[in-house]
């Protein structure tokens, strides 16, 4: 049996690694996030994690983080961690962050996590964290629905 | 009574242009705003409109424009609008957003209005428009509260 | 000319008629809907306007009309709105409200309004108003999405 | 040392005790809760669940609970849980829910939890599950903010 599992868990381990090279292409078609430097740290079914090194080029006038770029990060995790169950075609239909603390240094670090999902729909949480070496502190916390994107001939029809 | 309306008018029309040469001054100093070329186009008392014209930076993997490029948007006109009665030190507390169609080219018109405010906070909507020689569609529309901070010793405390 | 203007204006409010008499009968069949007291004021496509008299039984602690009480009001005003363009089988799948000021006495009235919509969602914003004899003051505004019910087999997969 | 532990204990489930009590007096005054049937179930900093029982007045057209129901009780879990922190004279800034699925039978449990405050406002996320004899089921998931008042002469200058 410990060949099984051992196979299993390869199979496991390479499933992941695929299911992160292909988010990670995702986004790097994205010009936005590649203009602000995004990088997909994580993705499973259910959650995804994307880090955002905080850079001068991301603040606003007191020299904090915009809430722009908090929420930019906040949205596109969630669209992951929700397109990690309803398929690659999804994209945010809402989105709501309350702001906690501001962010001054480090790397932002957005965790979305799946709360539940239908066919068409999914509702997802994500914690946004500055994190430093002195550790990670939440900077805000944002709650969504991310749906499956209809046809095109459809979305034209709108 | 002419002299006394013309020098009420010039007076209006002269403290509207100190408000937007003041507004455009804060958004300079956001080094994200200046990033994403974000433009203050008017600012008074209760109600902020800020353009964005799209370019190839601000796209998704689809080719229209990033919703967190739209959010960003939305949260800064908001944050104008509530300033333009609490004063400039301000936050966006929270906001809330829907996307409804896709930004293709163009520019994006954000337009935020306040519906209620207090002391400390601020209540604003804001409608965010693709604006093309077509005309203008509407692609997103938030809801938002802005904040007076506090001062740095009581945030300090927190 | 005159007399088919005549019949197009009488089925129209004949149409508008049937509208709000079947608008009625849901609502009337609102268990929920029925022990608060609230009424439908109006229906149209893109809009609804749901009253709903304050009465001891709806305030909270402080002799206030109880936000709960607001937040029904809107959910349920959103949901008509949305119903009126997207069909009789739907729900609110989300909503947020932010509360202005408190509500005392006389009516609740909400105002629901449609702001966009596809086949199967629909965004609407709504205003809810304390009225009283010295006129309407807004009370709180909200934002949602309304979604049309999927069928029952499919929701049963969920 | 242990005489020690067990005085602290002992301390420590007086005030945990009277605390609910507290809070049960301030549910008792609540008009709107007492006609749903609310209970708090708990509150200890940072927690409060609060428990309604789904009978037929709660029900909207197609037999299961009315969202407005489920808001209030969202509504309300937040408030106790930010109230926990900020102290009793609070209220709520704003609230967004999402629905899951729908709730047909048993108990509505609430469960808020805050997230991060400071002097004047705290943000709290909270999850309502509809409890049966089969267990617990997610059916909606709220995030809001609650905000301590201002005192009377300040609101009434609003």
């Amino acid at each position: 049996m410990l060949d099984d599992n051992e196979n299993s868990n390869a199979a496991l381990v390479q499933r992941a690694a695929e299911g992160l090279a292909l988010g990670r292409a995702v986004l790097a078609r994205q010009s936005f996030s590649m203009l602000l430097g995004a990088e997909l740290a994580a993705i499973e079914p259910g959650y995804a994690e994307i880090h955002l090194p905080i850079t001068p080029d991301l603040m606003q006038q007191r020299g904090v983080v915009h809430g722009g770029a908090i929420a930019y990060l906040a949205d596109n995790a969630q669209t992951f961690a929700g397109g990690s169950v309803l398929g690659e075609k999804v994209a945010t239909l809402e989105t709501k962050i309350n702001y906690l603390r501001p962010a001054l240094a480090g790397t932002l670090v957005a965790r979305a996590r799946l709360i539940g999902h239908g066919k068409r729909t999914a509702v997802t949480t994500c914690e946004i964290f500055a994190r430093s070496d002195e550790g990670e502190i939440m900077v805000a916390a944002a709650q969504g629905t991310i749906m499956t994107l209809a046809d095109p001939s459809a979305e034209a029809a709108k």
